[in-house]
């Protein structure tokens, strides 16, 4: 029996390198940054468990990563007891109501996310102890993606880096679907010692995750760094643009926010004070207007926020592109396999990879975008202003329990197994 | 051992004959109707599996009322197919396209309802064979309820009579709660001989139930009467008030129906040419604004669309109602045991029956009725008629399905063993 033709080995080149470029696994690849290095600029970030299990299977070392940058679980009060679980909670954040009024500051919903069900980290913290992870030579920084040449079907497609122009692979230059747009709303976020958190919002609230909600803002925050700081945001609806679409993040004042509040309950008001005085806000964008058709052409493919970039209110924005990042290294390891039998079906088989995880994947990812603003219309109803309206405005919870659910319950071997089976299937392959 | 004292039986009155109101087995009841007698304006109706499995627990005569009048699932044409399973169906309405274009009339989703998962009829030939079930002397006509009087816990309670004036029994008369409220949208409704809807919509979509969606309007049919006529209605957005909500009915023309059609598909312009001349047009009200904060009060206790008026695009309308007699049913043979054995217990026994089902029952029927409301947005997006949307407007469907299953996949006997095992513990029985 001849031997086989032991093949080219597969290169993948990721362009871009946030959390979850640095995150795929099992297959050479090499990471283009266009940043001089990895410093993330946003506070905290949380998982859900669905997301850390995707990363567990994905390589262990990245929970252990997470796990050494102080994560916590976001209701650390309970961390003593064994077991405890998180939960999400949504409280009254506007009213100012009499302290002995039953409805003051009154928790409207809580939903049992299990436990270790969400966990929090400072982004920094977590990023730095990632890159230590994945090889150095795989990580080139200062690259920005300047042109793409895409060639025969087995041959490699071609890649060119320049500093400055954005160049957009799939759609085109022009095209409103290669550009995320502003979802008129800015986010506003600092770390605050736990101590000065618990004299501003009380222990309870300061070492658990709550989310404030209100007309047209709301307040979360959640315990990070070993529960020594909690990370705040603060989101506002803007009525007006966002000048410049390079640029996520404009200066602040503490004054803008406190505007922005100044008629929200006291205790609110309270955390709001403790955002340093200088400050920076960063304008949130998505994909929800202009949703990609496709997620692949030829063997260029979008997964995490280039595919599906979402405003953050669910918790979910990283963990839908680990979960990407899981279903696509399920099916390498078929491309893989395919390849080592028949080498010449390269560039075939990396196409048809591509194509089956976007025909997967679409689905459940552009979900999550429009999932995550109507979440956001949920905390931010004006009728939460309105006593008259209260009734009406808390038959937002049932809807809002289902949504997070879906996220949660997610089945990732279910999706593993039918993603491959269904590349087999395109493959003809048993 | 002493004979225990032989209790008085619980009379329960019905106020409004609805479809629900007719379902109320196992106790003796009256129901006590405004109008003259059972005469449905209405044309056709249509029942999820999951409320017909409700009828059948609550009474198989029920079930077989509904298949005696000509019910017939909705899939009609997969009819001779052995377990053919129904499906739902949207279908671009708007777009006036090329036949020879892929995107005519193009299919955007179905959903797999199940075997007989969707079963229509006709609404009077249903409501006619139902009230034979139901003995005459529970039945009294003409009889519109003026006065209700809370007497002692233990005592009946008074109901006074009379024409005319609506007296809202639970929130009182100034309460936005106690009347639903216009939802500016019109439906005109028709029966279509077969024959002639095959000619319009062409064999298979005449047979089958489809949704015909575009910008601020939709329009949906499906087979009934035995397969001899099909059911259709259209929506139509009204960006204007209702002048009187005690009339539910106002005259219209099949002109105006046609101009609000006029820039549609060929296909739904041929249905609505078959529509009467002279038309009438119902308006379409619902809780959604001022949802009932709670479903009772002492002994008298709210259900079906007194509690819960929806809009109708879920299907699952009445299908709620029947969910709540087969909940209340199942508690009502608790009280009635409960005061079997302490006959003293009477008002605390059938006040907190009617709590607990209240408790039970408020969060999945007031979910319907934002539902219903989210739908028709989902039908009536402007995105239908722009191409370039088409992709974002078809997102909704993920979203859609969701909602279609939480309504289908419902387990009645959980919320059966879960209502009386809360209201077991309230009343502190095993």
């Amino acid at each position: 029996m001849p031997t086989p033709l032991r093949p080219e080995p597969i290169e993948i080149a990721i362009i871009g390198g946030g959390i979850v470029g640095l995150l795929r696994r099992g297959i050479q690849v090499t990471v283009y940054e266009q940043a001089h290095g990895f410093r993330e600029i946003g506070a905290g970030i949380a998982f859900t468990a669905n997301a850390i299990q995707c990363m567990e299977q994905l390589d262990p070392a990245i929970v252990t990563a997470l796990r050494s940058s102080g994560s916590v679980a976001t209701s650390a009060s309970n961390a003593g007891v064994k077991e405890a679980h998180d939960y999400l909670r949504w409280i009254d954040g506007y009213n100012q109501l009499d302290p002995n009024d039953p409805a003051y500051q009154r928790m409207l919903y809580q939903i049992d996310a299990g436990y270790r069900g969400f966990e929090g980290c400072r982004r920094v913290q977590f990023l730095e102890a990632l890159v230590k992870v994945v090889p150095p030579e795989a990580i080139w920084c200062r690259r920005c993606l300047q042109w793409i040449e895409e060639r025969g079907l087995d041959e490699k497609i071609g890649l060119g880096f320049l500093d400055g122009t954005r160049v957009e692979i799939l759609f085109g230059e022009g095209s409103p679907v290669s550009y995320p747009h502003y979802t008129h709303e800015v986010a506003y976020r600092t770390l605050i010692p736990m101590e000065a958190a618990i004299a501003a919002l009380g222990e309870y609230k300061a070492r658990n995750q709550h989310n404030h909600v209100g007309p047209r803002a709301h307040l979360i925050h959640y315990p990070v760094a070993n529960n020594t700081l909690i990370n705040a945001t603060a989101f506002v609806m803007d009525s007006g643009g966002w000048l410049d679409d390079k640029q996520m993040v404009a200066p602040a004042s503490r004054g803008e926010l406190e505007a922005a509040f100044a008629d929200w309950s006291p205790c609110v008001r309270n955390v709001i004070r403790l955002f340093p005085e200088g400050l920076e806000k960063w304008a949130c964008f998505d994909l929800w207007e202009y949703p990609a058709p496709y997620y692949s052409r030829g063997k260029i493919c979008l997964t995490g926020d280039a595919a599906h970039a979402s405003t953050p209110h669910h918790g979910a924005g990283a963990g839908m592109g680990i979960e990407d990042a899981l279903c696509l290294s399920s099916l390498m390891v078929e491309v893989v396999e395919i390849i080592r039998k028949q080498p010449t079906l390269k560039g075939t088989v990396l196409e048809t990879a591509f194509e089956t995880f976007g025909a997967f994947r679409r689905t459940r990812t552009q979900w999550l975008v429009n999932s995550s603003r109507t979440v956001r219309d949920f905390y931010h109803q004006i009728e939460w202003g309105e006593p008259s309206k209260w009734v009406k405005a808390e038959t937002c919870f049932e809807e809002l329990k289902a949504r997070f659910h879906k996220i949660w319950y997610f089945d990732d071997e279910a999706m593993k197994a039918e993603a491959v089976g269904l590349y087999r299937e395109k493959m003809g392959v048993d």
